[in-house]
């Protein structure tokens, strides 16, 4: 396995590994893996600040390069090398679940951005239909290209091929998703989980003495607790220091619509809440208004903090038993210091799931806009029906 | 592989099989496989006329032994039998995408049969999230349960899990779906997979001489198009025996809420075509009408047909495949002279899928209840905001 997946060594050519000869390995890695560290996160700080199309690109871009990385370590697992059309196969379908997870979203993004209405309708219209039609062309290529002595490794790289889209994919999808419905959901997640990973390993570091789990032995309880601590605490500073920003909380719809502005969505916004009963006579007594104030969204980021912390590692100890299940220390050699992106995004990826679900449940709410346009797709009878039980429902409640 | 996966052997008990004893194997064979096949359609047609919820369970139940079977092949390829809790977490994770796929539907369709509103609501409400938090904690279970020396066939295993649920339980709820939609969306392309199977092993066994593909060496180019054009003819033929009837056509919110009857889809009522210009001139000469009269269901029925009949079969290879691949003959033995439930049920997963996608590209509009639901989840203010836009597009068209 290890001579085929390309692993990291270190190595940036010869003239930069000549610098660093002097210093001892240990430390030369440090250093490889610092000023790596220093790249990604000032190319990621520019990104953000390019806004919403530049960071789905991102995405898009480590999306490709984590599809390659696993799917190579399958076709190395099954000896599939020499299948060059096996290969295309994978991309035909990566490209078609693409499609499918992203037609009707991102159409709708760039009708926004562009200002065109019934941009690329029949993409939307027949959605579900062509993504079914190019799936069945990919799975009769598959069937068709199944050769007596390879059913079982072709079946299981088809089903290895299925499992990375679904994997990465769909995750991929959900994160796009999160920072359509505003910067601040994408960054303040993925900063958690780079503040848990060094917040751990710090507190790992300097107070690590019990092991966590047999798969890393080298997590310690002590970091789990500290690392989580500290990315709730990091979370809420981060969420004051974005809440009255525009640019980070805005959904793109609004932001877009109104001219690089909006009304700051309510999660941003300061609310008062009463204080419960169990403390409430301590203000009493302080003769203080029993109230608190803060904006929703720091109660958000304190769960999804929660969350980032205490099962984001599962991510992590996922990705390495799978590293040790096919016996290789990186999932490849992108980023000198610290191996492939699948390394770097493990946690990641459960992380920006979470996000999603959260913010299908507490936050988002059906745009009135779209309502609209589906009731116009209605027949004319449908139509009044709706307008007209809408009307008394609306009367019934007071608002008309 | 083979002494773990039980196998068909067409006996049925030393009773039946002494009575059977006198035949030549080759006919005790036919006489077991003709059997259950009576067996079946009739069991199958009594279930039929019981209506959705029969038919509901039936498809629950052939998706509970479907997945059995595929799970019991995963156990013996990766020789798993001795970790009964990774069994376990395989029943799990069916039970968790089952609420997933099936849990807003299938809420809503009790509430419609047991006349309740807000019928177990919060499952419904925080439907997402319930799903989320219960595929967390199998994924943190098969984290915790990893075992050094087995993380190999523990990851595969777990793939193999997912494979298995995406491929039984997506589908199955697509077809549940479309017996929602009315039960004639769900028998008709049934019984066409099954006519298409019965007509190209006629036509293959009379006329068959040129190999079809390599996989199947006994399906034959001859069998594979008369079978193609029996299975139109067929379809168009049922179409016109059910058409009219509100027990197959309603769907199934409308069939309960008027009291077993319902205004026919305009898919089933008869409607006027002009024909088109390359033949008019024939209806011209002959003084006749140059119009056509059928109901739009004829055309939906042919299409399946010819998906049915051209891309089904692919079903069926992928399975002989899948069998060769693990070197097993049948994926189980349930039903005596057929093999296992899979084994009958390659083709119908995927072309209920395709009724699916096809009901949802061109039949099934949303429905104007359920829009107004959603308005009313909305904020007084953005409820305004619909109801005025609204109000404005139906004066615009005429329709206020």
């Amino acid at each position: 396995m290890k001579n085929v997946i390309p692993q990291d060594t270190g190595s940036l050519g010869t003239m930069i590994d000549s610098i660093l000869e002097p210093l001892p390995p240990r430390w030369r890695n440090w250093v490889v893996r610092g000023v790596f560290t220093i790249i990604m996160v000032s190319s990621f700080t520019y990104i953000v600040n390019r806004g919403t199309t530049w960071l789905m690109f991102l995405v898009f871009l480590i999306q490709f390069k984590c599809f390659q990385e696993i799917i190579n370590i399958g076709l190395a697992v099954y000896r599939m090398y020499n299948f060059p059309w096996f290969r295309a196969l994978s991309w035909y379908f990566l490209v078609t679940s693409n499609y499918f997870f992203f037609g009707e979203s991102l159409i709708d993004y760039w009708a926004i951005i562009l200002r065109k209405d019934n941009f690329l309708h029949f993409l939307v219209a027949y959605h579900r239909l062509i993504s079914f039609s190019l799936y069945c062309i990919g799975f009769v290529w598959f069937v068709l290209s199944l050769r007596k002595g390879y059913y079982m490794r072709q079946f299981s790289l088809f089903a290895w091929t299925h499992i990375t889209l679904l994997l990465i994919v769909s995750q991929s999808f959900f994160i796009i998703q999160n920072i359509f419905q505003g910067i601040i959901w994408f960054l303040v997640p993925v900063s958690m989980i780079v503040c848990c990973d060094i917040m751990s390993y710090m507190f790992g570091f300097f107070f690590g003495k019990t092991p966590l789990i047999k798969l890393s032995p080298k997590k310690t309880w002590e970091g789990f607790i500290g690392g989580a601590f500290s990315t709730v605490i990091f979370a809420v500073l981060l969420s004051f220091l974005l809440y009255n920003r525009p640019f980070f909380v805005c959904p793109v719809e609004d932001y877009y619509n109104d001219n690089t502005n909006c009304t700051r969505p309510s999660s941003f916004q300061w609310q008062q809440y009463a204080v419960g009963r169990p403390i409430s006579w301590i203000y009493k007594i302080l003769r203080k208004d029993p109230h608190i104030y803060m904006f929703p969204f720091i109660f958000h980021a304190a769960i999804m903090g929660l969350f980032a912390s205490l099962l984001g590692p599962f991510g992590g100890f996922f990705a390495s038993g799978f590293k040790r299940a096919f016996k290789i220390k990186d999932f490849g050699d992108v980023i000198p210091g610290h191996g492939g992106l699948m390394d770097r995004f493990d946690c990641q990826l459960l992380m920006g799931t979470f996000v999603n679900v959260y913010i299908q449940t507490f936050i988002r709410v059906p745009n009135p806009q779209k309502l609209v346009t589906q009731i116009l797709w209605l027949v004319p009878e449908d139509q009044l029906t709706v307008f007209n039980s809408l009307k008394e429902e609306l009367t019934k409640s007071g608002l008309l």
